[in-house]
């Protein structure tokens, strides 16, 4: 596929800009139009490539964009995945450039979703298309797009249950995660899942003169502190009673397996500008993240936060607390345990409340599963060296119920890097990878 | 002066709303037009009531108004010492009414510094008004307004120390405090002290994707809320080293006069709408708001704060932290032990910063004083009831300045009420209080 990427590099990024314009932020409500103009957008990319059909489907929420060319019910059908919608781009000043005006800069694209996800599911539309006009199709190959990723996927949960037969498939396609580096490449062999909790704690009914009542009264900012220290011991433990119950420890194998993956921890510290690293006892970083949960603050507000000095106690302090969680943890038991758990530290002089916002399973596939083989044959031939299997420690929820409910494996082959920053200021998605992922996935059809 | 008051209430009424609608929030760049106004009005007023002089003098910072109405070097000076300015006003959408549109709602003036503390400055201008006109004066009387009262009282910091000619005086009078309750009267004998302090934690140099990292490196959030849950301790004691040091021990008949004063610990509670209190072991609610210190957060923000679920890790997590020191302890001192203790909490894996947002000390006046005895007097006379000594939660740190500079006590007549929810939503002023603490003032001129 090489020389056809040379043939139509500079189209290839006039496409993947245009969608890449569109603000397609799932959590704000102001862009609901860029929500459904951006899933427009895709159906025209996927007729273009050379879909027989493309469609903007409406769910119970964003829009879901379906697609597909059935040549031949023998042959295997391959349900590709991806996602439109971004994350917030807040703090907005950190930027370089505007997030929605994409801009090329040291071999990289740079604006938020030039990797995830619109950068790494354009990769699959022009596999596609390449495929389809060079006539070397043998897959039947269906898309699914949707616009609730960054949010928990609501929609698509739903929509999945009525819609089976349309998504049936042998194997689900997904790029969405990274490799270990641009050298050594990876294939996610399993991800966590996660519980995202909101909570609000309550103290006087309102906000007090801390000169008045400080010293006496239960100041719902230090008694969330409080709250969220006692979540982890000192040796890395998250205390939220039954937390672990359901977690399988690995083998001793499996973790020597997975600890090939390459990883310098100077390397690392240095990417993220930190001078230690910390997490559960008796476990390596990469297994810190890949194979054991954790428990992170995403967000914290409360009292007065802007410039000066407010003397203050506040009626109410909140926060935002998620655990990513391993396979065979189910997030909605996890979500009640937490709940129980923090109504039940919570001390007699304030009330608490305690929200799911979203939640999704984590999930494995074989290593010696044909989908898996022929990933690894594919970018094995492109990066000239085998990939490592590993674990990833994001999450993304509705592959394991999709995996549920059509009955096939969700095959991860990421091209995102550390270095691309998806979520923060800066995102960037470098050109050698996206040509690179192109290549191996037309690889993989080659090989599946 | 009742007759007086009923005759002039309306007029009254008008005058204070003009003050009451400009908003002079001292802290907000935007309003600094809004903090000359409101100078300028007052110095209206001053001269309206009888003062010879009164004008807006420049600082550093927003201007104070000084006025004067002085009779003979021989008889005794008093200096009434008021802020116009006032708090920030969030969150706007708890107020019944707009807060720079004062309304009288059942007998009470609703509006931001309807008590704090223009209402309160209001009275003196009307009792010196009323002195004047009805030729009941023997005093020298000189006005210091400022404007930066809320903030920290900076300029005005500065301009006392070129000014102490100017301000010379034998008494301060000041009302920006609170009585025990409308039945009964109390007055400050002393104030609080504060240290107000701002701290950043930072973890990794960008935001990142708490899928990607989570678990294995430190979340400034999870560690700021480590490190602000360290600072008190199971006892209710604050554990910044030797922050102890310079707390002077009341002794037991000290403690037992001020225990005279009502409490009623459920009335406070259900005031408050909280079930529990919480403070320091071994000392009663009104000890622990009175005479010792605490610390207090009271703001705290990082990570992602807005709609739906964003699941980063933040760079970032900073929060404003506040200490109210008893007389003796040093506020310089004092923040200077808080920012080495909390530089050295901080784990390996994150920096601190550390930075003073404002400070002062606290101070006494004492109960065999001249000053407090005709203001006793002149309380009971009013209310039908001695008032009860009391010690301030709160910190005017300005005064203990000038209690140093000008060597002149101050003496806090004060007839704000807990109800008022002074720098809260909703703020109010008893138009009793109002009318009572003017004649109160009258009568504190007879006897002084």
């Amino acid at each position: 596929m090489k020389q056809y990427i040379e043939k139509n590099r500079e189209r290839f990024l006039d496409e993947l800009f245009s969608l890449l314009r569109i603000p397609s932020i799932s959590s704000e409500e102001a862009h609901k139009p860029d929500m459904r103009r951006c899933a427009k957008r895709l159906t025209e990319l996927l007729l273009e490539a050379g879909a027989d059909k493309a469609a903007v489907y409406e769910t119970t929420g964003h829009p879901v964009v379906y697609g597909e060319k059935l040549l031949d019910p023998k042959l295997p059908t391959v349900l590709v995945y991806g996602h439109y919608d971004v994350m917030p781009v807040d703090p907005l000043n950190l930027w370089v450039s505007p997030p929605f005006e994409p801009e090329i800069r040291d071999g990289a694209i740079y604006a938020r979703g030039a990797n995830d996800d619109k950068g790494q599911t354009f990769m699959h539309i022009k596999a596609f298309e390449y495929l389809v006009r060079e006539k070397k199709l043998r897959h039947n190959i269906k898309f699914i797009f949707e616009g609730e990723e960054e949010m928990g996927s609501a929609a698509l949960s739903k929509w999945i249950k009525t819609h089976k037969k349309l998504l049936a498939c042998d194997i689900i396609l997904v790029s969405d995660t990274t490799m270990l580096n641009e050298k050594i490449p990876s294939i996610n062999c399993g991800m966590r899942g996660i519980t995202y909790m909101e909570v609000t704690v309550t103290g006087p009914k309102k906000d007090l003169h801390s000169g008045h009542y400080g010293g006496a009264v239960y100041n719902p900012i230090n008694t969330l502190c409080k709250m969220i220290d006692s979540l982890i011991d000192e040796n890395g433990h998250i205390t939220v009673k039954g937390f672990y119950d359901d977690v399988i420890e690995l083998s001793r194998k499996d973790r020597r397996m997975l600890g090939r993956a390459p990883y310098d921890a100077k390397e690392f510290m240095d990417s993220l500008g930190v001078k230690a690293l910390t997490g559960e006892k008796g476990y390596t970083t990469l297994e810190r993240i890949g194979i054991r949960p954790c428990l992170d603050v995403n967000g914290i507000w409360g009292g007065y936060t802007g410039e000066g000095s407010k003397t203050v106690i506040p009626s109410q302090a909140h926060a935002k607390i998620s655990m990513r969680l391993v396979p065979n943890q189910d997030s909605k038991t996890i979500a009640r345990l937490f709940a129980k758990h923090f109504k039940a530290i919570a001390p007699k002089g304030v009330t608490v409340e305690v929200e799911e916002r979203h939640g999704g399973d984590g999930f494995l596939i074989p290593i010696s599963s044909k989908a898996y083989k022929a990933a690894s044959k594919a970018m094995g031939e492109v990066y000239g060296i085998d990939p490592v299997p590993s674990r990833g420690g994001g999450s993304i929820a509705i592959l394991a119920e999709m995996q549920r409910a059509l009955k096939a494996d969700p095959l991860l082959m990421g091209f995102g890097l550390e270095r691309d920053f998806i979520h923060s200021p800066n995102e960037s998605y470098l050109l050698d990878q996206l040509f690179k992922g192109m290549e191996s996935i037309a690889l993989f059809y080659k090989y599946f």
